[in-house]
């Protein structure tokens, strides 16, 4: 058994684009050629076409939306590593921007003369957003130039907007009705906000634990097991797990963030079971709508009105992040300058059925 | 720009393979295409089709040979991780069996009905190896069922023999004209076996450093610095690097093996800079080969003639080696049983030449 899929890099993520008509019609045969392809049951992927890191093990399902104003839906995969199995409650921003490129690239949205918005929806959360490809002279240039924190490699420029991002997988900007609350972690009392913009997130106050925000991951390996064990409380106050069951491993993105500085802010994200190199864009996203939420442990870092500007220092470099307000002060629109790029079309070849 | 290539699983390894009228004539663009269709200079592979692992980074161009005897020529490449280069000095047997594999799947080696005999030539060593790849109605089998320690997945079944393997880099088995010479090591006095075949390897016996070879790795890491050092020292005794160079970091390898018991024999390799996470069959080619030369560590583990099974108990599991002699008691053939899959086969788009 075989299946099309392309290889895309968005930002610092590499996903596997599928079309809607070459994959399985139900979640339960996807999942299972997912893992199938992806040999997602290996913690090295060895017999597969995954990279065995979290940004090198994700997937989506693309094809035309069915909803009015939206050309694209897409469903988003985090394939496992070391587990077969997918989590599908959440979304990738860098798999956006390749979804919105590789749209464009194989003619499901036309180009325009010199940028081309591409509308699109997540479906695992219903979130909607906006993707800008470059296209000079209406096609994608083949000496693209765009560049993004965490990596050398030059892609096709693309903006990316998150539209109203507030409440997109609970229901709630904040699920548990409190921008803020207490936590123990390692003996210490910390603050805590859980919000849900983009993503769920769990945001502690660096400095509640003795840290700065800016360490170097590596420094930070002793707290990794506390903060995935933040990540499993969180997930059951945010009703994003039940207690008793198996903790998710993609939501809430945890992290730990700095003392503002002016628009910078350092940021340390753990995602699955390792710390993020860079920053997903979702949390991005979360961590902008948290300098605009009043209470939140980032509340002040950003200007309570208008639209206003952020750097998120991360261990690659800094990530830029622009958010605007609704006329009631709910965050209208976060955006972030991103890069793609097409890696590969291929015929992928499924092991057969255990 | 693009190029066409086909992943493919060997082993424990995932191979690129490209065929030689696709690729660049020259070495000089060769390696430039790959590092290009890797992104070799980023340590994570991200805007490429690397794995960013040294199991993961490898490469070969496949065509027909141009020797007599032979079926296959291939350039095996070890393409950089964070290092915008390839190292063309060595050879990889996982590799070889994705190479076969690929070969008879491909039609550049017609199948036979039960089985099918692919000679080949590893054009960076010089070294001849066979590969019987199982095809049962003179077909590959879309059910294969054979497996590798280290990997649940099932591959088609491939038995790679290195063909008279000794002096393959060195030009002698033992370059030192020694089977055993003393070493100090962590103050103790030890015998070091240098032999090459298949690999140049540096051979430690565990019970002179107080070890069995059966040890965890994760115990023996304060080995590494040790052994790491006994590479260097080894490399300029075999000829393989001058005193004041920078130490080479793929060769030789260096091992500590353990008692041999009936013909269970456990061992540990490091690769690069860390422990194995099982053995390198070329490593494992030396180790059956030092077990049939009268004075190395391994000396008498096998009958001194006749055909010899040995089980190399690696972290992984065990890994059986077969070896025969020719008429004057050197090593004429050393097999291994492997398994193979293709993955996918795809069109790779290059980056713009920066």
């Amino acid at each position: 058994m075989q299946v099309r899929g392309t290889l895309v890099r968005g930002g610092t993520s590499k996903c596997w684009l599928f079309t809607e008509r070459d994959v399985p019609g139900t979640r339960t045969d996807l999942e299972a050629m997912l893992v199938a392809a992806y040999n997602a049951a290996d913690r090295r992927q060895i017999d597969g076409v995954g990279g065995a890191t979290s940004t090198t093990s994700k997937a989506a399902v693309v094809g035309p939306s069915r909803a009015p104003d939206v050309d694209i839906d897409y469903l988003f995969a985090q394939v496992g590593i070391g587990e077969g199995r997918v989590e599908w409650g959440s979304n990738c921003g860098n798999c956006a921007t390749a979804i919105a490129l590789y749209a464009v690239a194989k003619g499901l949205v036309p180009a325009d003369p010199r940028e081309t918005r591409v509308r699109l929806r997540n479906v695992n959360t219903g979130s909607r957003l906006d993707a800008v490809v470059s296209t000079p002279g209406g096609r994608i240039s083949d000496h693209p130039n765009a560049l993004v924190p965490g990596t050398d490699a030059a892609g096709v420029g693309v903006r990316l907007i998150f539209l109203a991002p507030g409440g997109g997988s609970t229901g709630a900007l904040l699920p548990t009705g409190r921008p803020a609350e207490p936590i123990t972690i390692a003996g210490r009392r910390a603050r805590l906000s859980l919000l849900d913009a983009g993503a769920p997130v769990a945001l502690l106050r660096a400095g509640d634990l003795g840290l700065t925000g800016d360490e170097d991951p590596a420094e930070l390996a002793p707290w990794l097991p506390e903060l995935i064990a933040v990540r499993a409380q969180a997930a059951i106050r945010m009703g994003l797990a039940r207690p008793g069951e198996p903790a998710p491993q993609a939501v809430p993105k945890v992290g730990i963030v700095g003392e503002p500085r002016g628009d910078r802010i350092g940021v340390r994200m753990v995602s699955m079971q390792e710390f993020h190199p860079a920053i997903g864009l979702t949390s991005a996203v979360a961590l902008a709508t948290a300098t605009r939420t009043p209470g939140s442990v980032l509340a002040g870092a950003a200007a309570p009105e208008g639209p206003a500007r952020l750097r998120l220092a991360t261990p690659s470099g800094e990530v830029a992040v622009r958010s605007s307000l609704t006329a009631d002060g709910a965050v209208a629109e976060v955006e972030l300058e991103r890069a793609a790029r097409l890696i590969a079309d291929a015929v992928i070849y499924l092991p057969a059925a255990a």
